[in-house]
């Protein structure tokens, strides 16, 4: 398997996952910043030239960050970072599922269409810088309602590490990388994200890839 | 099991892929409208309010659409709506993740800034009427994109019917509940959701709940 990754939250989010499963993969670093993810060789395995991108050996290619790691959980069931049950299964789903799209899609947007406009408006659609600071700003709120959903617990759910902690940890780091950082009262998020700091797979968030 | 569903393109998604799959369970309808789905007795059930929620003959509670469907997928495999393989389900989850990112969250912030602005800004956040605009306009485009990736083909993916292609028809027959309707030049998503309506489950779009 070859993983075609990049900077952002949505790469570094397999290459995580890859980590806490054990799983060595060869890795191909596009840099984005230069536009190497925009080529035609690229888009012939990325019709819409993101990343992270799965290269199977048989040449299967695999997108979207979530949908590579349940292939990755499907292929390799340990460490279980997703769930053993379909109920448990559902629920590490439905914490992914609001994080990806409650707080992940908005900040995404908002970043976009705001700071990120400089590089992306030339790429894809972005919002107006007005609609980016709105989108942000729903995020923030959204940040919050899940703070206060964590509560002191460690985890998201399921009472162990698993996928959900993993993006809501990649977009809180990724948010560290353009200076943004998680709202005032966000006391549980702060505390979580420091404690998934010390793992092994967190380390990628230190390097220059 | 037990389907707490109402109006809406989500709940109706997991009642398409019900009937496709020939399971049936007890239903509740829930008038969104007047706000029955606000009601503290629900908020026990999905602490978002949201719908649809399926809870299971144990109490065990499951949300998110997309999220239950991988549940009813996993408990009873046929008809194959996901996939019968890991790279075929990575397809579907491909396709499904893109449509549901790229497409129906613009186009549902779109909405309840804008058309649905009375009903949903005292309940959520809700983005300015000019940022709804910017949002429903974006969906408009990706709704394009998706046109253009689907050619002549039935299926948006795995050369047959997927939950890719439920949730792309339940976001089209949304739209045409709130006056909405495929952007000019959608000439195949206008083939394809006409090749839908022929399927028994979406006689669910014609009912009242």
């Amino acid at each position: 398997m070859k993983l075609y990754s990049s900077l952002g939250p949505n790469p570094r989010l397999v290459r995580m996952f890859l980590v806490e499963k054990g799983i060595e993969v060869e890795r191909i670093h596009l840099d984005i910043i230069t536009g190497e993810n925009r080529s035609d060789d690229y888009a012939k395995k990325n019709v819409m030239q993101t990343t992270p991108t799965l290269e199977l050996d048989d040449g299967t290619l695999l997108t979207e960050s979530t949908v590579i790691c349940e292939y990755l959980e499907e292929i390799q069931p340990n460490p279980v970072l997703i769930g053993s049950t379909p109920e448990e299964r559902a629920e590490t789903r439905r914490w992914a599922r609001r994080i990806d799209q409650e707080i992940a899609v908005p900040m995404t947007m908002g970043f976009r269409g705001g700071g990120g406009r400089p590089m992306f408006e030339p790429r894809m659609n972005v919002v107006s810088t007005e609609a980016a600071a709105e989108l942000s700003a729903m995020s923030d709120k959204h940040w919050l309602w899940l703070d206060a959903q964590l509560g002191d617990k460690d985890h998201i759910c399921n009472d162990k590490l698993t996928l959900a902690d993993l993006v809501a940890f990649c977009f809180i780091k990724f948010g560290g990388t353009v200076g943004w950082s998680l709202p005032d009262g966000a006391d549980n998020l702060t505390r979580f994200a420091a404690k998934m700091e010390e793992r092994d797979s967190a380390a990628i968030w230190r390097g220059e890839e």
